[in-house]
């Protein structure tokens, strides 16, 4: 699994079309803003197929390591294709990001989770500190 | 060579502090802001130190094809290291980068590339479509 995580001052989105892996939204749409957030853009891999379970337990931890070490209370799970050539399936895909979503938001953070499968536009900025940006490699 | 390319409504971005590998900027800072750009986050990776100008030319090649593709005139390069866990020597990086930004200049395009070696704040809104955000791995 890939992850680009982001500190941003702002970030929003909006579902704007649904592909044929959508899933259901109560609304028939959603859309999400927030000041000061961790946004977490995630890729699941063929190689996560061997021990989703894994996956989950070793990317929550760092993603609760990254919100800790910066102070970030407000996290949002953003499920993203582009950040690897060696994706899953989506079966997988979805279990992986719904959990790891389940396991943040179990603990004391405020969490959304962008929807699995929507066409979406997004906002956002970056706070550009030295830490702002990062990317984290999960291998089962 | 990873890239991530996305078409945006908006782009802006900021430089905010100087790293070590900083390239000299003439005022010391710049930013810039562009309205329905495409936004390439360039990495370029160990691999392509075995032949840097292959890499150049078949990155140029495919932010032209997808430009084209979509009719967009305005490109923003984006030094960004968080495309791979494997990437190249400051020195090959820049020289890449700074090679397809001379690249695409020399046609018909408003190209900004942003500097290499500064922490930067950028903004974004996507677009959103189908198209909007790619993903490409170019090898040597």
């Amino acid at each position: 699994m890939k992850m680009l995580l982001i500190h941003c001052d702002y970030f929003s989105y909006l579902t704007t079309r649904r592909t044929k892996l959508a899933e259901e939204l109560p609304n028939g749409c959603k859309s999400c803003a927030f000041k000061d957030a961790l946004v977490v853009f995630v890729t699941a891999e063929k190689v996560d197929e061997k021990n989703p379970q894994k996956v989950v337990v070793k990317g929550s931890g760092e993603i609760v390591n990254v919100s800790n070490k910066m102070g970030i209370k407000n996290i949002i799970i953003f499920p993203f294709v582009h950040l690897s050539d060696e994706i899953c399936s989506p079966d997988v895909g979805s279990y992986i990001i719904k959990s790891i979503y389940d396991d943040l938001a179990s603990l004391d953070y405020t969490v959304d989770k962008a929807p699995f499968g929507w066409e979406k536009v997004f906002s956002m900025t970056s706070k550009g500190h030295p830490l702002a940006e990062l990317s984290r490699t999960i291998r089962p």
